[in-house]
């Protein structure tokens, strides 16, 4: 670990003040006055790429035992869905031809879900390039009443992007062209199987981004984020795909192309149908295109990563931040030290700060360099001086950044490197938010091997995980329903940004009362009345 | 009309940089150098007070000639629903003592729209204090099958707030108490009944904004403005509701209670059921408590008033101002030189600047007076200097601000005044906006009295509104369908911000595909089986 510098304050404050002149402010420094060069060494072999896009390669997926059956694990019936026949297949390859995939080993990575906790068995993969073509498989299904799991980037953690028996498996990968790119407003219009990484790259050539971030960003698709209405990394500064995006193009269940691609940002002819959608995880239509927003790409952009020596200090220095960074506070996020051991051990990365009970990732992106500069440095001074922060490293240029951003992207990989993973997302008010992680490490004792709590505090948003060397359901036992009782006695959400899928729901009622999961299904049922779309997922399971 | 002064640039420039340290930025000042005190007293008498509050004792309202009843000007017909009976109303009597309003002066008020363009005969008046009495009073309604058009604070501009016939007039004007306010995070919970402006005032004081503005804001209610997915003056930089509510309370039709609202800023547990009734004008349900984000008070928010030589510089200034106030730009806004005639002559309001084609409001709000001031100064150098404005004048005090955002938002008033007035509300490509405004001029002649343009040019959505002595079928002609083709062949949206309400159901195809159309009725449906619930509004007519 990093030794143990003590905060030289003339020595940092010094080049700090004189670091507000663009020129003098791009260099990365620590706050003890020395670049810590050996530690970006460590870091540099990984940022930059996203994790995710060379994951085929990676050595869990191969080393990993197989995962098993979802159909065994749990206690779920099919429904009496027609079954994927020769006829069917033949079908399928006159309207996509040499796009239905039934070769076994392909299918595997379909099958199973990142988490690598869910299989399905799904005997065919169709990777259609229009929604005409979308429309026109639909269309068959529906008549043959034969069910379907739309796929994006399948990095869903709810297991709502795999089948859980033989759904046809309907990927969106081919689904990939930008259709237009409005230079003056910023409107992005795309096909739904962009993936997001490529689509930022695409619109930061333009001066712009994506209104959205994810640690996913590699493989997720754009349709996929808005099927489980994303939150991510920039959600703080740009808010809820609810609000950025402008337009949908949606295939319904009977293969009806329901057209609101609008790319305006005010349209009040009627009922916001889009609106549906965003959050619908595949159960009320196949997105096929989408309209965003995209915020222009801001001209300074800083990262400063600093170590908290309690959570009343990460909720203080969060309360400090929105003072005195204002307009240009883009991210605000939190993990603690288990979090920094996980991602040191599992990933080899290393902290560029002292070791500390919590860490805090504090991102502003503005129009001016020297403004968001001065503003930065004031916040700093103020939090190293008053003890909210103990030690902190700042970076301005982008390759530190993307390592500093590494360290917090990628603790949900380091979480799957060390063994079983149970997964909570949660919504809390945000002065209770650590106090269920610390709780649930006493509770849990020896049987969990981490119990580690990190994520969007700036959101009111915790990930809670908990590690152990395989799946227990006696530990299960004592995680559940305590995490989700705990949760609702908060009034907070069971699941606050990764969604429902096959694994949450049962969870739903502590969330939402009864007439609103009246409701869903009612929905469900007018828009997909032979429930054909991503069954066994999403709707609630009747109490 | 002011005096055009030649701009005096070394004058100008001096002051301006001396300006950006905080103590020398107060003055309000026009770029020529001289403070035009004098315009500002003539300002003065109406600024900060809104101008609907006082709508009642205005000389409008009494001189104006009795409103022509709906039914009688539209070809519509009564639904066969029940008509209110005396039982009826000792029932109502019973669900809310003393609230059953009936008396034919005071029911008045509510069957005559803002506009004084539509007027309903409804024989009662509702007013309900808490969710539990809409639901009892809705039930009964459902039972009994008596039509209901849920009222806000009636400034609704498409004639959605008023009945058509005999419809029970349900206002939420009792129902204006605020819940709860989080100080950390800016979460407001309130009854839908609370008036905007009040509700401005109250957070204000808890040092957040409101993040919706519109110049109806002394009148309307909260559960209107989300009713009709109100745009306003704070879209630009806090974009739409859809976006900014955290939660809904609604009552349905048959009178079930469906409580969404939660104050999470994330909650992904299954369907976002609460974007259905975010611009669902009263169609779907009674919105009785709304749970929204308030974004934190500006430290210093700056407005400056410009006058540009034609359309071309106003988006011109438009982008420039994009690039150099960045994220503290806060509002674009434009108005024509018809506009500033007619606030001039109904309303007595001054121009601060010398006459022009085109006049532009741009304010900005961030969290450090100077940096603002240096961006701002920044700005309008440049501005002034290329040519792209030609004069203006910044306000920095509440008080200055306010009145130049009078000129602004009174146009709408002004106009009434003015005559009968054609509305329209469209969003177009930004670059086309103003083009229909001009063609139309020469397409109607003297057959109008004035044809003007304004509106948020920077959500791309134009205000255009043609006033004429009185209503004309022929004039008529000559607008519809011509502005909704020109719009379409734009594909541009009918409707941006006002909604559909009564007067514009027809046109909803101009902006939605068929497929989107009929998911509007089966959502109609589905909610509102009985179509008790604000009939004759917002869906779309039978072709
Ligand atoms: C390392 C990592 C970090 C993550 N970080 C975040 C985070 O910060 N915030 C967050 O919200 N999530 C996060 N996630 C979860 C996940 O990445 C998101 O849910 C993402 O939006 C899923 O996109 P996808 O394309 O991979 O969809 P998939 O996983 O393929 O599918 C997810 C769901 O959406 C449906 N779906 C996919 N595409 C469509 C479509 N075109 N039409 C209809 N339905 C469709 C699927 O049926 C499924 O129910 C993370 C995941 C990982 C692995
Ligand atoms: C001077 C002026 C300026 C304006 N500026 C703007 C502007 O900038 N942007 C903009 O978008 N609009 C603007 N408007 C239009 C209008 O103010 C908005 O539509 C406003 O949101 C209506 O709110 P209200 O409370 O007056 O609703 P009302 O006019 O009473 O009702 C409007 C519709 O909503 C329904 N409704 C009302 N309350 C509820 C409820 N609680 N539950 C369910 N349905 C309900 C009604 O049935 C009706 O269909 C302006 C109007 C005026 C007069």
């Amino acid at each position: 670990m990093v030794r143990r510098l003590a905060p030289r304050w003339p020595v940092w404050l010094f080049p700090w003040r004189a670091a507000c002149t663009p020129g003098a402010f791009v260099q990365q420094r620590t706050w003890a006055g020395a670049t810590r060069t050996p530690l970006w060494g460590r870091l540099h072999g990984v940022a930059g790429v996203s994790p995710l896009v060379r994951r085929g390669s990676s050595s869990t997926s191969s080393q990993a035992p197989e995962v098993v059956l979802t159909c065994e694990r749990y206690p779920v019936r099919r429904l009496p869905f027609s079954t994927v026949s020769e006829e069917d297949l033949a079908t399928f390859e006159r309207i996509i031809p040499s796009r239905v995939i039934t070769d076994p080993e392909e299918l595997e990575a379909s099958n199973v879900d990142w988490l690598r906790t869910m299989r399905g068995c799904s005997k065919v993969l169709l990777k259609p390039r229009t929604s005409e073509e979308v429309s026109h498989i639909l269309r068959y299904c529906h008549e043959r009443n034969l069910a379907v799991n739309t796929q994006g980037g399948n990095t869903g953690l709810v297991g709502g992007s795999v089948p859980v028996f033989d759904e046809i498996i309907l990927s969106t990968a081919l689904m990939n062209q930008v259709v237009s790119f409005q230079d003056i407003s910023g409107i992005l219009v795309c096909q739904a199987g962009c993936i997001l990484e490529e689509l930022s790259r695409y619109v930061e050539e333009r001066d712009f981004i994506m209104p959205l971030d994810l640690g996913a960003k590699g493989s997720c698709h754009i349709g996929g984020n808005l099927a489980t209405n994303a939150g991510g990394l920039r959600f703080l500064r740009y808010g809820s795909l609810h609000g950025t995006v402008l337009g949908l193009e949606v295939v319904l269940a009977d293969g009806t192309v329901l057209n609101c691609l609008t790319s305006l940002r005010k349209d009040n002819t009627g009922y916001d149908l889009k609106q549906l959608f965003i959050g619908s995880e595949g159960t009320l239509g196949v997105i096929t295109a989408v309209s965003i927003l995209c915020p222009p790409k801001p001209r300074a952009v800083n990262v400063a990563f600093l170590g908290c020596p309690g959570f009343a200090e990460v909720l203080q220095t969060f309360s400090t931040c929105k003072r005195m960074l204002g307009e240009i506070l883009s991210a605000y996020e939190f993990m603690d030290a288990e979090c920094m051991q996980l991602v040191r051990h599992h990933l080899h990365l290393a902290s560029p700060v002292q070791e500390s009970p919590f860490y805090v990732l504090v991102e502003t992106s503005g129009s001016r360099v020297e403004h968001d500069a001065e503003k930065l440095s004031s916040f700093l001074e103020h939090a190293l001086g008053s003890g909210l922060v103990t030690d902190g490293t700042l970076a301005t240029d982008q390759g530190k950044i993307k390592m500093l951003w590494a360290l917090r992207e990628r603790i949900t990989e380091a979480l799957t490197r060390d063994g079983y993973v149970y997964k909570y997302d949660i919504s809390l008010p945000v002065d209770r938010l650590y106090d269920l992680v610390t709780d649930l490490r006493a509770r849990l004792g020896s049987q969990a091997k981490h119990v580690v709590g990190y994520g969007h505090l700036g959101d009111g948003n915790l990930h809670l995980n908990v590690t152990a060397e395989a799946f227990s359901p006696s530990l299960l036992g004592d995680l559940e329903p305590y995490v989700y009782e705990w949760t609702a006695g908060q009034r907070g959400s069971v699941s606050a940004e990764h969604g429902v899928g096959f694994k949450k729901q049962s969870v739903l009622g502590y969330s939402k009362p009864p007439e609103a999961l009246r409701l869903m299904q009612q929905l469900k049922t007018l828009l997909d009345p032979k429930g054909i779309l991503n069954p066994y997922k999403t709707l609630p399971t009747q109490a």
